[in-house]
């Protein structure tokens, strides 16, 4: 800890100060760090800098005593090619986007699981009193299995439901069955009565779910996409709600906002999240940047570091 | 194991047959256990009784070879009173009831926690991206600490919500905040944002939540009632939903099947469900049953056995 108060640059957008330069100094408070955060440090003075793309900061030269610069976002692929940032650059890994991302896959997990809808739709008076399953006779299948995928496989397998979970590469995740490659994609899907996807987008992720997958699913089976848009083919998806897919709870299109006369808005199998499955939240990611400046000032190696010659 | 077959006499009403008879079999194969199961076993050849007290056994003294009676609901006030029934008489405890419970009750807290309904109802054209705050901060309360509650506890503290338990007396459960008694009702209802019940109806229960107890809960708080019906006070609860309390989930009610006219059917901020939030389930019910057997005929204690001289 310095005698003198931290000086840490904010540089972001207009619309990020707001909510960071009340969620920041309470994340430093947290990790008795005594900061000075402001958006106009004299560049010489500047120990930390909290940087965004489109912040004001293009030209990190004269920054000369900066230690270290804190992405604000996970992204960094625009600001990791500016060859004038020759400080150390991390990359944001927020808890709460990990932690708004399960409580969603759980949430409507358990929504159709339960068949929570009819509920909802049926309060006339009618006393349908059909028990559901319990999870542990609901096959979940995710594919995908980052750091997000990880993490819904895992909660979902604590609620009890048998998981199976698909990556490109091979993964090992206690009590989830996990499969890998192209020759473990069929066995993933096949009779998989709720798909969640949480692949990264990628020329091999692309439609995959497609016709012929979609036909793998058990009938009566979900679909919840709060991954990307373009994993699903909109059109087979379409048409699989005529067959054996019986309701698609969709966060993420190829479009966003979703146009308000796509035909997801109207179908009556086809709930539309608007994109808030999870997000960055100045809460958890000012920790995020608290942590990495305690770090810094205790002489320990910051974490999340980008590696400038990879790109990521 | 004996070398000859388990004698086990299914003794209820006739609708539980078909289900059990499909149940037990697999149970019991589970545990490698040899067991001739049929509903008219010679009494004096009877090694268990499955028992409930609807059964055709009402005079238990001819089965003098039989080591243990197993009821099969968790309620043994209506057969440990009988005097015929001189074995050793076990509840049943159900994980299925449990297990279902707790999808019943972190489905609808979630679904409240992060405001489902507004897109089920809302699915308009309208993109309205506002992200529900994560699960941390909002403090859910559970009235009630039996297996149950400390089960429903527990799985809404592992999603990280914060959790207070209360109970009449003192608990203690990892990672929730647990009050009791008298004193312990007002702080742990005080500003709750989801309040689940939970607890058994005693005298002292009875409209535990009424006008004075539900004005504590926070502005736009959550009611969810898999409990018992009496619990809540109606009355109040209508009247409440027009001040602080934003919806309430009931699945239990003062008069089952809930009367179509009742005003809660037709309420915006009602949703009844018709008590299904758990039941007794042959598939899980059947593996206490196997269980017990396997106990027995390994001379180990049998579990969940009755005190008679108490009744439970």
């Amino acid at each position: 800890m310095s005698s003198t108060p931290i000086k840490v640059l904010f540089s972001a957008g207009d619309a990020a100060w707001p909510a960071y330069r009340k969620a920041l100094p309470k994340a430093f408070a947290q990790h008795n760090l005594d900061v000075d955060l402001a958006r106009d440090h004299a560049p010489g003075t500047v120990d930390y800098i909290v940087a965004a793309p489109n912040g004001p900061v293009r030209d990190f030269t004269p920054y000369t005593r900066c230690k270290a610069v804190l992405n604000l976002w996970a992204g960094v692929e625009d600001i990791a090619p500016n060859r004038t940032l020759t400080q150390p650059l991390a990359r944001m890994v927020d808890p709460g986007l990990t932690a708004g991302m399960v409580e969603w896959v759980v949430a409507h997990t358990l929504r159709h699981h339960m068949g929570i809808d009819l509920h909802i739709h049926g309060q006339d008076g009618q006393w349908r009193d059909h028990v559901p399953p319990l999870a542990q006779d609901r096959p979940v299948t995710i594919l995908g299995l980052g750091e997000l995928g990880t993490a819904c496989a895992q909660a979902l397998a604590q609620l009890g439901f048998p998981v199976t979970g698909w990556s490109r590469t091979a993964k090992s995740i206690d009590n989830v069955t996990c499969l890998s490659g192209d020759e473990g994609l069929t066995p993933a899907l096949q009779d998989a009565e709720i798909v969640v996807l949480l692949l990264p987008l990628t020329d091999a992720t692309e439609n995959i779910l497609n016709a012929q997958t979609l036909a793998l699913l058990a009938d009566g089976a979900f679909v919840i996409n709060p991954g990307r848009g373009p994993l699903i083919d909109d059109g087979a998806l379409l048409a699989a709600l005529d067959r054996n897919i019986a309701h698609a709870t969709l966060d993420v299109f190829r479009t966003e906002p979703l146009p308000a006369d796509h035909p997801f808005w109207a179908h009556p199998q086809v709930t539309v999240t608007p994109h808030i499955a999870s997000a960055t939240r100045p809460e958890t990611s000012a920790l995020c940047i608290a942590d990495n400046i305690a770090r810094g000032e205790a002489g320990r190696p910051f974490a999340h570091l980008v590696d400038r010659a990879r790109g990521y």
